[in-house]
C-alpha cells in the first residue's frame, strides 16, 4: 500500500484524515494501487475518535515503515513542525504541509532537501485554504511573467472587516465575535496585525517572481487602527475597506506590503466578504486572473492537502528546483504614486474648498455626519476624511503639515487600491 | 532538445509560438534540459513571419524527428484537428490542444490512446481560455465530490450581453460589433446559439463527475431571443442576464444545460462582464470556488497551452486513465423547482394583483415603462414581465395558459439563478 501518515490531528489534520478515509477508493483508482491513511500522530489521546486505529507512537515509528510514502505535517507553530518536515524528508519521504510558518521560514531549505532526496515538499494548503493557487502559479500560469499579486489572504480579518461594515460594529466587538466563533486566537496578533497574511504573500511572491521573499521583509500594518467611521466614510466614497496583501515585481524588485486599503467598489476584490479569500494575479499573457474560495477551515484546507497528494501520485519528482530556492528577492518600499485616504479630527469647520486647496483638484471630501453641513456645531470636535489624488509617498508629509496647520489632527492614513 | 511542434499557426497557435520563443530559457530551466519550439505547421505561407525558420512540411515530417516530444494542435474545426491528434499520439508523442470540438467529440478515445502509448493528451486551453480550471478540477479539487458547476464560458455572448445592458443596444447591434471586433464569426451560430458553451460544460462535467457527458446531450438555448427589454426588466428586479453553462450531479445523474438566465446581482457570476469568463464549482469539502479570467484571446489561451507543457515536463505519464473514459454519464432534464422569468405582451392592463393571482404571492411584477401605470394607454400593446416563485417545470404550463386566457402573449421564458 502507498501509505500516508498524518502528523498533527487538530482541525486541519483531522480534516485530512477524514478526506483520506472518505476518498480512499477514488484515490486508489487514480493511483492504480491502494492508497490510504496508515498512521496518525498526535499528542492527544485518540481513543474513541475515528483515528484511533491509525494511532502512531512517534515520527520514528512512522518512518520505520518503508511503505510510508507521504508524511502530512499539520502541526501548528514553527519549531516542531519544521523539525518533522526536515526529518521526514531526510528519511526519503514526501512531505505535504499546511503550515505557512514553516514554508515562509524554511521553504528554500526544505525544497532543496526534498530535491536532493528525489522527493517533494508541497504546501498548496499553506496559502488560501481550499483555493487552488500554488499549483496554478507553479504550472498553469508559468508562461506568464507575473507582475502583480493582490490578495485577501486572511479570513479572520476579512470576517471582522466585513462584520464592522455590515453590522456597524466596532473593532473590539468583531474581535470578540471572531474569537467566539473560533476564527481568531486568544492572542489575535498573527491575524489582526497582518503577520499571517505577510507569510502568505511572501510565499506566493517567491513562487511568482522566482526569487525568495523573506516574510520578515514585508512591511506589515494590521487592522487595529481601522474604526467603524472609516467604513462609513469609505462607503460614502464608493470604496470598501479590506486588508490587502499585495506585491508587484518591477525592474527586478519586489514591492510588497500587507495593509488595510480602500478598495474601489467594482474591483474584483471589493466583493470578497467574510471568511472567503481571493487572489488576483496579473500576468503578461493572461491579464487579470482571480481565484476565490474558502481561505481556511477544516474541510477546505484538507482538500488542498489531498490535492498535493494527488499531484504526487503523478509527479513524484521535479525536473528542477524552484527558482526561488537559489535567488533572494530584492524587496523595496513601494514608491509609486497612489491615492491616499486620510481621516482626521478637527474643532474647526474645514470646507471642501479648503481641503481641495491643500490636496488638489480631484480630492474627495468625506464627512462622518451630514455632508452638507458637517460642522454646524462649531465647537464640537468632528471627524472628516479625504481621498486625495495620486501622490508620491514623499509628497504626503507637506500636505499633512498643511492640514495640521489648520488645527486638524490626523488619525489614520491608508492607501487606495483602484 | 525537447522539441515542441505547433500545428496550426492562427490566432492561438501563433500565441503559443510567441510564448515558447519568449519563455524558452525559463522553460529550459524548469525542464533541466533545452526545451523549445522546433516546428510550425500551417497551410499559410509563413515567409516574413517570426515562425518562418520553424516551418515544417507536414505532420509526417514532424513525426519523423525523434526529438519531437510534444505536438500542439491549434487547428480549428473538427476532422483535420482530430486526425492530427490521433496521428501524433499513435506516433508516441504527447498532444496538447486548445480545440474544444476535438476534446468534446473524441476526448475518451484520445485519452485512451495516449495512455496506451504512455503519453498524455492535454487540453487546459479548451475551456476558459487562460483560466486554470481543468488542472484545478483534476488535481487540486480531487478530494471533493463536485456537485455543481456554473459557468460563463463563452466570451462572445458575454461581450454581447454586457454591451446590450451597458449601451442599451439591441442584439443585432451587439452582434455586428462583436463581428467587427473579431469576437464573433461571420456565422455566429456556435457562439450565440450556445454550442460552444455546451462543449465546454460537457468537458468540465466529464472531469468533475467522472463520467463522460456527450455535448450533443446538452440542452442548448442561445441568446438570440434575448431583447434589450429583458435586460431592462431584469435590472429593475435586481438581476443581470447571462448565458449560463451549468451542470449538477445528483443521484448519479448529470443535470446540464446552456441557457440565458437571470442572475441575482451579488451572485459571484453576476459581475463577470465583457469577454471575461468565470467558473463556479461547488464541492463537499471546498464549498464555492470561483475561477475568473480571460476566456479567450491569443495570449491567454497560449498561456494555458504552455501550462500543459509545463505539467508534461514533470508528469509525462499518468498512473491511471481519467474516470470518464470508461463511464458514460446519465444526462437528465433538470427537474428541480426554479424561479422563472416570463416576458409577455398584452393589450390589456394586467394589474399586479391579477399576476399574483396567477403566479403566487412571491411574484415580482415588472413593466417596461412607468411601473405605477404601465398600461395607461390601454389600446397600446405593452410589454410586461414577471419573476415567479419557484415551480417544478411541469407546473409552468397551466400558469402560462392562465396568462394567455387574459390575452397576454408569452414572448420569452428564462430560468433564474439565485
Amino acid at each position: 500500500m502507498y501509505k500516508i501518515a498524518v502528523c498533527g490531528c487538530g482541525v486541519v489534520g483531522s480534516g485530512v484524515c477524514d478526506a483520506l478515509i472518505y476518498q480512499k477508493e477514488k484515490l486508489s483508482r487514480r493511483a492504480a494501487r491502494e492508497v490510504g491513511l496508515a498512521y496518525v500522530l498526535d499528542i492527544r489521546d485518540l481513543t474513541g475518535t475515528p483515528y484511533a486505529e491509525y494511532k502512531a507512537e512517534s515520527l520514528d515509528s512512522i518512518l520505520a515503515d518503508p511503505e510510508v510514502e507521504v508524511v502530512v505535517i499539520t502541526i501548528g507553530g514553527l519549531d516542531l513542525a519544521a523539525d518533522y518536515c526536515f526529518r521526514a524528508l531526510k528519511a526519503g519521504r514526501h512531505v505535504v504541509t499546511s503550515n505557512k510558518a514553516v514554508v515562509a521560514a524554511y521553504g528554500p531549505e526544505l525544497e532543496k532537501l526534498a530535491f536532493s532526496k528525489d522527493r517533494r515538499f508541497m504546501y498548496e494548503a499553506s496559502v488560501g485554504g481550499g483555493i487552488p493557487i500554488i499549483r496554478p502559479l507553479n504550472i498553469c500560469l508559468f508562461a506568464n511573467d507575473i507582475t502583480e499579486i493582490q490578495g485577501i489572504l486572511n479570513g479572520t480579518t476579512n470576517y471582522m472587516l466585513t462584520g464592522m461594515y455590515r453590522r456597524h460594529a466596532s473593532f473590539d466587538e468583531m474581535l470578540a465575535r471572531a474569537q467566539k466563533k473560533g476564527y481568531a486566537e486568544a492572542d489575535p496578533s498573527a491575524d489582526v496585525d497582518g503577520y499571517d497574511a505577510a507569510r502568505k504573500i511572501a510565499i506566493l511572491s517567491s513562487i511568482a517572481y522566482g526569487a525568495f521573499v523573506d516574510y520578515r521583509d514585508v512591511p506589515c500594518m494590521g487592522i487595529r487602527n481601522v474604526a467603524l467611521v472609516d467604513h462609513e466614510l469609505a462607503d460614502k466614497a464608493g470604496f470598501t475597506l479590506k486588508l490587502i496583501a499585495g506585491s508587484r515585481f518591477e525592474d527586478g524588485k519586489v514591492y510588497i506590503s500587507v495593509e488595510p486599503k480602500l478598495v474601489r467598489k467594482g474591483h474584483l476584490l471589493s466583493d470578497v466578504n467574510s471568511v472567503y479569500n481571493a487572489i488576483l494575479t496579473k500576468g503578461n499573457f493572461t491579464g487579470d486572473s482571480l481565484f476565490y474560495g474558502q481561505g481556511a477551515g477544516k474541510e477546505a484546507t484538507a482538500s488542498a492537502v489531498v490535492g498535493d497528494i494527488v499531484e504526487l501520485l503523478g509527479t513524484p519528482r521535479l525536473p528542477s528546483l524552484p527558482e526561488f530556492v537559489d535567488k533572494k528577492a530584492v524587496v523595496a518600499p513601494d514608491d509609486r504614486p497612489t491615492r491616499y485616504y486620510l481621516r482626521f479630527r478637527s474643532f474647526r469647520q474645514l470646507s471642501a474648498g479648503t481641503l481641495i486647496d491643500i490636496f488638489g483638484e480631484d480630492t474627495l471630501c468625506l464627512y462622518s455626519k451630514d455632508e452638507r453641513d458637517p460642522w454646524e456645531e462649531i465647537n464640537l470636535e468632528s471627524t472628516g476624511g479625504v481621498i486625495t489624488p495620486a501622490y508620491l509617498p514623499e509628497e504626503l508629509p507637506e500636505k499633512i503639515e498643511a492640514l495640521a496647520a489648520l488645527g486638524a489632527k490626523l488619525k489614520l492614513t491608508l492607501k487606495v487600491l483602484d
